[in-house]
């Protein structure tokens, strides 16, 4: 067992042996969905005040809206949720690189099949130039799908990993 | 304001001022990626025992390993993770429905062009039928997708919203 699973199992030992929210419900209980970056430095419940069955949270690479259509759908028509709270943050690592360094990185460290199987994900690494831009495009494209009903309220935020604080950017 | 918009910026200005981490790197301190549910019942960074800092979260409608490649890639050519935990959970939604049931819901509350924008995502909503079994699917995806180092460790481990426990599945 490695370094990381034996953290895993010892740290988890002691949060289960205190551990009292067995009853919540499936369906989150605030009804709303969070969208944030995958980025080590961010713990969505302390930092964004989600308190335990409250909120799906959704993360992947750059907090990117059209990867987590899949997620919101089923958030949404299935589990009943009606408001998205989208954060991306300041230092990102998508700010830092584009499509051609990273086909480029995968080429030279995995090989040409992993440059082939870049594909499963259309080679498209869903990079972005500028932070603010980047919430306003995303927050466009969830306004603008027929995938969200229209009456669902979409705001975009920034997380500041510098200083923990949010600011509200649309 | 919505109370949901409202709670994030009142709970963040608590957080904020007693905020001590704005020195940490942006590459995750100890190099590993957790991929987990988005369920509302899941505190990854409590339940799984990351530090802030330490690893990449990813997370999506059943901890999904297709949908979370792009993440994964960027984690670990441009961030230098080198390990996986993926953790899905008892009490799953995603073993509660299937395609039908979903594409159904989207095109009675959404609408026939609802239905179509589906295709954004090849109308794959990823349910699984099993837990265990989706573990090892899982986990079998990403040791034989040529876009994972071979040497990175992966394994797949089951979380109980019931009892806040882990265990490992394979």
């Amino acid at each position: 067992m490695s370094e990381i699973q034996k953290n895993l199992v010892d740290k988890n030992t002691e949060y289960s042996a205190a551990f009292t929210k067995g009853h919540l419900a499936l369906p989150p209980a605030k009804k709303y969905l969070v969208l944030t970056c995958m980025d080590a430095r961010i713990d969505p419940a302390a930092a964004y005040g989600i308190d335990l069955g409250d909120a799906h949270v959704v993360r992947n690479a750059g907090a990117n809206a059209k990867d987590a259509l899949r997620s919101i759908v089923i958030s949404q028509q299935l589990l009943g949720t009606n408001e998205i709270i989208l954060v991306k943050h300041t230092g990102c690592g998508m700010l830092t690189f584009d499509d051609d360094v990273a086909t480029g990185l995968v080429e030279k460290n995995l090989g040409a099949e992993a440059k082939e199987a870049l594909g499963a994900f259309g080679g498209d690494f869903k990079t972005f130039p500028q932070l603010e831009d980047a919430v306003r495009d995303d927050v466009k494209l969830l306004k603008e799908t027929p995938l969200i009903n229209d009456e669902v309220p979409i705001t975009g935020w920034v997380y500041e990993v510098e200083t923990g604080k949010v600011r509200q950017v649309v």
